[in-house]
């Protein structure tokens, strides 16, 4: 159908946002059935144009149609209404359609991301609006070069409360995502051409930052205790850690292994850099502190983020800075440029101080609790001729360890293909010992989309050939 | 005097900002006598605290009523009330109280900084309350991994008709601010271990992050002409330029050596990167077009800024990648992980789109001459004694080349202890051939502020000890 003939234009003088007036409208037209089945949808590019919005507003309505069961998306044919009560997807379908390089919407099971869906727009609207009202130069001035004084405060806060971190706000340092964090505390901490070592598998872009540095990079094997200790005079000086939840496999660092970390640190004149990026999302037992508020040598330096817990595109992190390092990581801080914009820093102490944070926090973890349990019943129900998993009761990702006979990456490859952000394990490690697996997202997707994203997942390693079998250690 | 004593509370309800609320609580008891001559105001912080406002607020409310005449500063004792129509400042006086590290304002003639007095925080205000009545979703999803798809149709737009360049919004990267787009520039087209050269004088930091990804920097002599050209095969693969307007010494690039350096990247296979600063600061003549308008051969990677034609602090700048680059260039920024925040971004796309943007440059632009004007003539009058001055009808700063027998830096360093933030040229040198002169700030302060610190300078020369007579090579 045409632009012109949804006969619909949005309201902006009202109080609901106007992808929420573009989903309405639709809906009602595929309830009358002045839109019928298999009708295209106007591009999202050529009905932004012409209702004169952003074209991110009408994918954000498409998407959250598609996710309530009124469209489907085939590739290069764009939008297509459903039948009413009909199932989303059918299998060579991607749940969406190709688009620039500028907007990646996740693929279904798409790990760390964040279920936009459930982010709390109005209240946020509502304390940048007060913001705007009573103190707007707050919005564009007054962070100094590491932050906005009350986001301090009530970052300072939330470590304490949460982590276990004793801090004080003038330890902590705003930046502008974890990355940043991670950049500037190896340039302040690892010697020019020094050694960074790194836990094996972990996060790709580590190496990366740590090698555009100049540094060495060697690898620490994850066993089940947690990342091995390097030995004192190997000439490792920085370590970096997840120890609230090892990134990708998801398990805590044993105490005995956080002390040997620590007691390495203060031995060998070592840094530990603490990457806690999503230690907010424990579902079970008892909150394991941060090391940082455990090492009273003052050589942990705690990195955190919002990415997870609220919203990547906002591009907030911090640094937790022990005593004796405040001066020198923001020595580096201002070396490199601070980079985190007052705009939302401004806006999220607000958010923070109404209770807002709290509120969505919460929210939050009860469904991604819901959405992780769900994941790890159906992988052991289902999925236990194809390999096991492990339940870590936290985090945003569930890895299921694949049998001998598939091969993670031709089948992350091949389910791609079919609209599923399926990781392969290998593709995290470095070292010799391979891993095998499949990394799959728990946040993003409601219990309806998991469903429905595993059965393209079975049918997926159904049709991928198998590859010869190989030997394979398991580490969880 | 004590908080309670200020006996005000802001009306958090009202549409004027509180810092205005403050202002005018306290000028109208200064004019009623309430508030007498030498009284001490409250501390910013424990008045912040008592409002429930942050700081931040109470400093720009006492910022503004310094400005206004209403206060004074001094060291250690904070603000006090001014004698109605006295002059603001006695000469051993600092223009702002000591603060926390987390908080510097500037100095007086601090070079680069906008004057945020002339900041449109209400029609800023009034496009973000916009923005979260109808579309709050925008400031949190669909910028992608290179921004806002509005913002860089207006980038794209505004480098169009203020810099020449035919660009389409697929070659705009919008970046958190200039310094990261330079990281990933030189990430990008630098060889591992390669060299990059810069200008000497020039941007400090550039070499900083040239050095601390492993390059090797070579430098480039400024003559009249501008940087001097490389010679092809000397191992040089990456040149930093700003040849609109050379930082710090103001002039512009002539079009031979222009033309020389667009031959040389075609010869050499070398990469141009035109750091545009502050280029929308031309107060007369023709607009220079940019280098990479003129470069039909796509060797010259542009960056620009709105630190200072619009906020420091929100953060944003942007790459002009030309089209064979786009790729290079975006992979590079996606390795590094994108750090300009959706919010600012959303909301300044807005802004440029209900032509707010053009409105306040326009604004400053006009002021800012009259300053840079005022600025010229005064050094030109008052100071010929001392050194002398080019004008280059442009940019934030101007340069005050002194005479032999005065040291730069021993200047600078008591002009700072003067509440001046008057830079050492030869701090920007790092050839043998030093050149000697200030750095004096035309955009920060007004007239009066500029008289007034003229004044200051003036004083601060005379005081300091002669430094012995060295041999000194002017170039401008």
């Amino acid at each position: 159908m045409t632009v012109a003939a949804l006969g619909f234009m949005p309201d902006r003088g009202s109080d609901t946002p106007i992808f929420e007036q573009i989903c309405a409208a639709i809906r009602s037209r595929i309830r009358s059935g002045a839109l019928a089945p298999e009708e295209r949808l106007p591009a999202t590019r050529a009905l932004a144009t012409d209702l004169g919005v952003a074209r991110a507003t009408v994918v954000t309505a498409y998407e959250q149609l598609m996710a309530e069961g009124y469209l489907r998306s085939r590739r290069g044919s764009g939008y297509t209404v459903c039948a009413m009560g009909e199932v989303e997807l059918s299998p060579a379908e991607e749940t969406y359609p190709a688009q620039d390089l500028t907007e990646h919407p996740p693929l279904s099971l798409e790990a760390g991301e964040p279920d936009m869906r459930l982010f709390p727009y109005r209240a946020w609207a509502k304390c940048v609006s007060r913001l705007c009202r009573t103190r707007p130069e707050e919005m564009l001035t007054g962070c100094g070069g590491f932050g906005h004084p009350e986001l301090r405060q009530a970052i300072a806060t939330h470590v304490r409360d949460w982590r276990g971190i004793p801090a004080r706000p003038e330890q902590i340092l705003v930046t502008s995502g974890a990355t940043e964090a991670l950049d500037i505390c190896l340039h302040a901490l690892a010697r020019q051409g020094g050694t960074v070592a790194v836990e094996d598998p972990g996060f790709p872009p580590i190496c990366n930052f740590a090698e555009a540095q100049g540094l060495r990079v060697r690898d620490l094997f994850v066993d089940a205790q947690g990342a091995e200790v390097p030995t004192v005079g190997d000439g490792t000086g920085v370590v970096v850690l997840t120890p609230s939840h090892q990134y990708p496999l998801g398990g805590a660092m044993s105490a005995g292994r956080r002390q040997s970390f620590i007691a390495w640190a203060a031995q060998a004149g070592g840094w530990i850099i603490e990457d806690d990026y999503d230690s907010e999302f424990r579902y079970a037992g008892h909150p394991i502190p941060a090391m940082a508020g455990v090492d009273a040598q003052g050589r942990t330096v705690y990195i955190g983020s919002f990415s997870k817990v609220f919203s990547n595109s906002l591009r907030m992190g911090y640094i937790v800075a022990p005593d004796g390092l405040v001066d020198v990581l923001g020595t580096a801080m201002s070396a490199k440029g601070a980079r985190a914009s007052s705009m939302p820093q401004a806006a999220l102490a607000e958010f923070m101080h109404r209770g807002e944070f709290y509120r969505h926090l919460r929210r939050v973890r009860r469904v991604y609790a819901e959405r992780h349990r769900n994941l790890v019943d159906r992988l052991r129900r289902d999925f236990s001729d194809v390999g096991h998993v492990q339940d870590h009761h936290a985090g945003m990702q569930v890895v299921l360890h694949l049998r001998d006979g598939l091969n993670d990456q031709k089948l992350a490859q091949s389910a791609r293909a079919h609209g599923l952000g399926a990781d392969a394990l290998s593709a995290f490690c470095r070292g010799s010992a391979g891993l095998n697996g499949l990394i799959l997202g728990a946040s993003l997707n409601d219990l309806d989309e998991q469903e429905e994203a595993l059965e393209r997942l079975r049918r997926v390693i159904s049709s991928t050939e198998k590859s010869p079998p190989q030997e394979r250690i398991f580490r969880t």
